[in-house]
């Protein structure tokens, strides 16, 4: 059997019951990493939390792992239980549909263990979750690549009144293009995208269309580390929310869209200044 | 300190460590019975499952006794540690900001344990949450009332390929029209909407459309019970979807969009009579 178990999106403690189960179950234990994980106590001093909490040991499977490993994964998990940890719901805003269908064509079974999501946890500014449209990624900008399809989706969310939610980049382990021309794998250190550096995408893509979206005066919601102990939400326009210091990530954003008075009064309590 | 806690969506293991700490903590447990409660040990041997796993009294909260007596809850959560449970995720589809709001005004602190939602789990079919338009709510038709606003909200998901969530009607603690005129108050049995009734619904409303959004060859998932051991998942056509016994509440229904490879792939093992 294939656990596939949500850990929420805070820490350790955000496991379910049903899931602690199932992890204890496990003869092994992947934990994907595409997502930040330190404030699962991943960070530098290795798994220690996970893994004093679950009395396992934990393989961490980025990227490459579950791409270039799947097979033997799933081989394991045809004879023995095996758990595959992840930040957040299964199937939230990184999915892992990609694990499930390899793992049915292959007969083995998958039992999801649900948890909570960035998707839902947004709603605790108070903009009601009915009243959202299609969510977007915004890709780090480089030099060269500035692609913006997420400019015509905010446009179509605006248009209809809708609120926007931003997912923002997260690049880690990407191998350096340095390490790439000498053929030796390196990796850059991890690098995940700011409220302010979306914030300045948006704008620099604005600039490209006369009647723009949105501009530096929409009113946004900046949410960081949700979930956690320490989150942090603040809503103020565009302008405001590139002066504040948001600390940690992982960010994201929301573009407000039409409100009605019980959002905006939610909202009045995250607003800069506001009471 | 108001604590407003999600269950999440199967049984009582869904709690995570974090909600199991804060109620233990608390002084006074409150249980939200907008929806429903059956599978938390909840039906009619009293409130056995989750009294038990938390060591507390649970005082089962309706929308009256929200509405009526959340002065009395909020004045015991300025003196002291309270916990408001909510199944699913507290802003998912059922929102708790009202009490939030009324909790910020009188200065009461509220701290909020995220977890599953219906409006993530969806996922589990494979259809990619970033896919999916504003979700909607389908009531109860009667004779004389039959609320079609949700035909717009689905006709611009359809035109712009998004999939569609919806949220079928539940009926709690409803007053019968007999009690009413007779000026005491008795409750009819609860009414959960189920699959088949949502779609009839559907095709009912479109029939005022000449070129409907939908039809009954339209392809949709069936979702009941999700999150629970028992959960079904089912894909195939309206028309096929008429045909099912999904079994006991809750439902939802997701309508199809345009869908990617991945997606197919997912839903072929969904699907009636499918791998």
């Amino acid at each position: 059997m294939l656990y596939i178990i949500g850990l929420g999106l805070g820490d350790e403690k955000d496991i379910t019951l049903r899931g602690l189960e199932a992890v204890k179950r496990c003869n092994k234990v992947y934990l994907e990493a595409y997502t930040s994980l330190l404030s699962f106590g991943l960070s530098s001093d290795g798994l220690s939390t996970l893994e004093t909490l679950f009395g396992k040991v934990i393989t961490i499977a980025d990227r490459e792992t579950v791409e270039e490993r799947a097979d033997e994964i799933l081989s394991e998990a045809r004879v023995s239980d095996v758990a595959f940890l992840v930040v957040g719901d299964p199937f939230g805003a990184t999915t892992h549909t990609d694990l499930v269908v390899r793992a049915k064509k292959l007969g083995v079974f998958v039992k999801v263990v649900h948890n909570a999501s960035v998707m839902t946890a947004v709603g605790v500014c108070g903009l009601q979750l009915y009243r959202y449209g299609e969510t977007v990624s915004i890709p780090f900008f480089t030099e060269t690549w500035k692609p913006d399809s997420f400019y015509e989706k905010i446009q179509r969310n605006c248009m209809l009144g809708l609120h926007t939610l931003c997912l923002l980049d997260i690049r880690v382990k990407e191998p350096s293009l340095e390490s790439l021309s000498r053929g030796r794998k390196q990796y850059e250190p991890p690098r995940y995208m700011t409220i302010k550096t979306a914030i300045e995408q948006l704008l620099e893509v604005k600039q490209n269309h006369t009647q723009p979206a949105y501009n530096e005066d929409t009113i946004c919601v900046g949410f960081a580390r949700l979930g956690s102990e320490d989150q942090m939400v603040v809503a103020g326009s565009m302008k405001q929310l590139l002066t504040v210091d948001f600390g940690a990530p992982l960010h994201c954003l929301v573009i407000v869209g039409e409100t009605h008075p019980v959002e905006e009064e939610m909202l009045g309590f995250y607003t800069l200044g506001g009471n």
